[in-house]
């Protein structure tokens, strides 16, 4: 048995002084629980993920400065943490003229010193992923330490991914115990594909599997943690809960080795297992989904706004269910009253838009400012007067109106401090049904990797959740309006939600060519509509603030169309 | 001697058929010009970068069907085309659980078939390049092709970048050619590079080198052609122009191989270079610094708006500098009927920013309309008037007056289908000294890659070629202001722009860390002073439009730190 401590912090990316303090104060509760050993995300000392500060060589001497005070700190429980590290001479392979120098570390600690480091050997180069960029790949390496006279191996996140990879090596190397540390972003299905995989290694290796992720978010990416490990015969047997910090404690048990090169058949192994331990393990589970997306929603929003050094948001609330959804989630990321409502009617709000706004606001217990917009409005339309002289009015005026009230809530948070929460959702900004400037302005765009469809799913579950209509039935049934003309609904633009969110889920998310998704059974030209709509506007959502990534492929780092992009298919 | 051609042309990221079209176009005049091979840019079907296209299977297919045609038109001339291939089955090197199965191509065509295909085997993967992403790298390929009793290879951009790499082991397999296709994309300091990298990979091989590369605008990636041959001794014998499409016909003299294994001695080989050619070839000398940037500036300008289908553009004139050569280039790039100008004046207009801007739009024949911003601007006064009691005029009454510009530009921009340029340098996107929705707004971002002390260097050039003061002497020579507030200049906020570009070149483009830039004898106070502001606006530069990248670090994909970011080193 291996006593061993996941450590599921949330770092800090560049406040490498932060992130150490965070180290020492986790070392000091693993060894208070007796731990023998205990591990940290990847990355720990930079953050992750850094992103370009890596190529600063002075990040790098300040983040392997202080895994020298992490290894002088260190005792007789062995820590393992993440850092990056640098090459003494270049690497040998040689798939690009300008090689990688630097590391994707974890170094185990004990006993004052630093007792080897592992470098990550399978970098992901996809979706959100630029490790390429920053890192060569290390070589392979199947060392083992002993801790507690337990044969632990290190690995870093995606080497866990591949059967035939790192995992299975240094099981026949005479590995007991891997160790696997993680910087692994929130999708809504991430969670499974996760645990399955590492069981899946656990099973085929014989090899029992500790897993640590970091819990936090960091711009567009939410880290969940769920931090777990699997036995050797591929069982979770202890596992954190999602979206907060905890040290959780595990008594893993070891397999007695037999032949050293041996590698699958569970069966023969499952009698090595020790005993006496297991019965009393931490085994949190896992959230539904719905529960699982608003968890990450609020724990993306939290870490923005205060890691930004902000405290309040403002919101524009429009009655409609966008916005009374962002409200909720800010109420529950920061408190009801760090959340400040803004009601801006025109000539052509209704009266259940102010109403309904209202009683969100009331139900949320937030406070809320009412700034008509006609004045700014009329203002404008006299100002262009002359130079529109002969031209009808059409969506030229509609998008004043929305400019109007993006430069209001700019102007209170410029005044008051207050970062703005934008509220569009990845419907309306995957075919631009929305005003560059005006209501997308703000600092983050909490639900834009969220459909339409998804917002009413959550907006229900909200109120199922409180046990009351916290979001007012009203918003939830009235058809969505953008109200910027008389009588307008979204249908008239768009396509029914259901059938666009459909189409684009294929579009957008899966990569598929229009005419792959007609061929699939939808109609021709409105697929054509909607694709020429996305790609149309692919600059204005360039232009968007950052959101809560919850999607594999969000309107992010990970979809990197061109703008200029004539393609057609 | 070999005749080659060199089809210097621009393409269209995802036009398959219009580059399709551009490839037949040049063929049949290369044909026409007795050339024996045509080599056309990097990925000349899909357009160069691509980004995620590739990860479309049907953007790939189209792209291999559309090689099938320029293989069926090939005759006697042999052609060399870029276009993105697949893997039969996936490829061997694992760095990554999940690796790529496409490959940057390069096809020999002739006599109607695909005689070869070569694989780029050096992939960049760092700057604004993210090939990794998509591409597995080719395994080492030094097959030669027979064109016209001369044995051929084929390489791809970065694979010429490397002594020990692919071009040597070209020649040591007996090529006596090397065509290298490239999309290179420009920068200020590029050009001279480039040649110098290939001069020093054919005198080290003893092995002609034709270069080609493409001539577009492609978001904020400008290529700008310069094509060019470089024969056994590391002479450039030809060059095309820079900005504009052509066909670089070039005799190329062929070395006679002695051994076939022999490396570097140019000594050696020069006897055996055929005689009766170079004479007469086309050779354009390079252009001056800034006048690669002027034409850099009008290339990516009129690629951005025309290909993403716009023919005019509406620019606020303030009078100052940044708007004036924006103005500038945008006439060149798309000729003066093609550009507006607005004056926008407020309360704190001074008389001669009127006048200035009134003399420039005058000097360059455009059209300028004139909207005072009062009547909007003090509506939001009243509008606010009750959320801001009691509380002293601040920057937001300073933003609010930019963001009523801002959204009268775009209104302009709605009602007339008119492309807002933006204006500002990159002296000020870097420390934030812009209103966000505001001076910000726009579809393209002509000078964000120009400190301000460049932007006065191209306004003197731009003056000096024109022979007279196209932009006013006053505009040059008076002190800076937003004039957002009586008597402002841009001095009160911010150090001399001489100080302050040279910080922001160290810690913005070199890289360098605050400590160390302060230990070059920069003031210390006044270095943390910029480099927090650099640090803080980084969430306003996200959500700036792209804009012509000059420099070999823009605020764009070659700058990807996080926003949340708390390094202070």
């Amino acid at each position: 048995m291996l006593r061993v401590g996941l450590a599921q912090i949330n770092p800090r990316v560049g406040d490498i002084n932060a992130n150490l303090d965070a180290v020492f104060r986790y070392v000091a509760m693993a060894e208070e629980a007796g731990c023998d050993l205990v591990a940290f995300p990847e990355l720990t000392l930079s953050g992750y993920p850094p992103e370009d500060l890596v190529l600063k060589a002075g990040f790098v001497a300040d983040n392997r400065a202080a895994l020298e005070k992490v290894a002088a700190r260190s005792g007789r429980c062995a820590v393992v943490v993440g850092f990056v590290d640098e090459a003494d001479d270049e690497p040998v392979a040689r798939t690009s003229a300008r090689p990688a120098r630097l590391f994707n570390a974890a170094a185990l600690c004990a006993d004052g010193t630093v007792l080897g480091v592992y470098h990550k050997q399978l970098l992901p180069n996809y979706s959100v992923f630029d490790e390429v960029r920053y890192f060569a790949p290390g070589h392979d390496d199947s060392t083992t330490y002993e801790v507690a006279g337990v044969a632990v191996s290190l690995s870093i996140c995606e080497d866990v991914w591949v059967s035939d990879g790192p995992v299975a090596r240094q099981r026949a190397a005479g590995a007991q115990v891997c160790i696997n540390i993680n910087g692994s972003p929130f999708d809504r299905h991430k969670g499974d594909i996760r645990e399955a995989t590492v069981r899946d290694r656990a099973r085929e290796s014989s090899l029992p599997i500790a897993y640590v992720n970091q819990v936090c978010g960091q711009d567009e990416l939410v880290f969940d943690g769920g931090s777990f490990v699997a036995d050797a015969t591929g069982s979770i047997i202890a596992r954190a809960a999602q979206f907060g910090e905890e040290l959780l404690v595990v008594d893993v048990p070891i397999t007695q080795l037999g032949s050293g090169t041996s590698g699958g058949a569970p069966a023969g192994v499952s009698g090595g297992i020790s005993t006496g331990t297991s019965g009393a393990q931490r085994l949190v589970q896992p959230m539904d989904e719905l529960d699982q997306i608003l968890g990450a929603l609020a724990l993306g929003t939290r870490d923005y706004v205060r890691k930004n050094g902000f405290t309040d948001v403002v919101i524009g609330l429009s009655g409609g269910i966008d916005s009374a959804v962002v409200a909720a989630v800010a109420v529950d990321a920061l408190g009801a009253d760090r959340v400040h409502g803004v009601s801006m009617p025109s000539r052509y709000s209704s009266e259940g838009s102010r109403t309904d706004a209202a009683a969100l606001a009331r139900n949320l217990g937030i406070e809320m400012l009412t700034i008509p917009i006609e004045p700014a409005f009329a203002s404008y339309l006299d100002m262009t007067a002359q130079a529109f002289a002969g031209r009808a009015p059409d969506l030229t005026e509609e998008n004043l109106q929305s400019r109007v009230r993006g430069t209001t809530l700019m102007a209170l948070s410029n005044k008051f401090g207050w970062m703005v929460l934008t509220t569009g959702n990845k419907s309306e900004l995957a075919v631009g049904y929305f005003t560059l400037y005006g209501d997308s302005v703000g600092g983050y765009a909490v639900i834009k990797d969220l459909f339409k469809t998804d917002v009413y799913a959550l907006a229900r579950r909200i109120n199922e959740r409180a046990g009351r209509a916290v979001i007012p039935e009203a918003t939830i049934v009235k058809p969505p309006s953008a109200e910027l003309r008389p009588d307008q609904r979204d249908d008239q633009s768009l396509p029914p939600y259901e059938v666009l969110d459909a189409v684009l889920a294929l579009y957008v998310e899966q990569d598929r060519t229009a005419a792959e998704i007609v061929t699939m059974g939808y109609d021709a030209e409105l697929v054509r509509r909607i694709v020429r709509l996305v790609d149309n506007n692919e600059h204005k959502r360039r232009q968007l603030p950052p959101g809560v990534r919850v999607t594999a492929k969000a309107f992010g780092k990970d979809r990197r169309l061109p703008i200029t992009n004539a393609y057609r298919g």
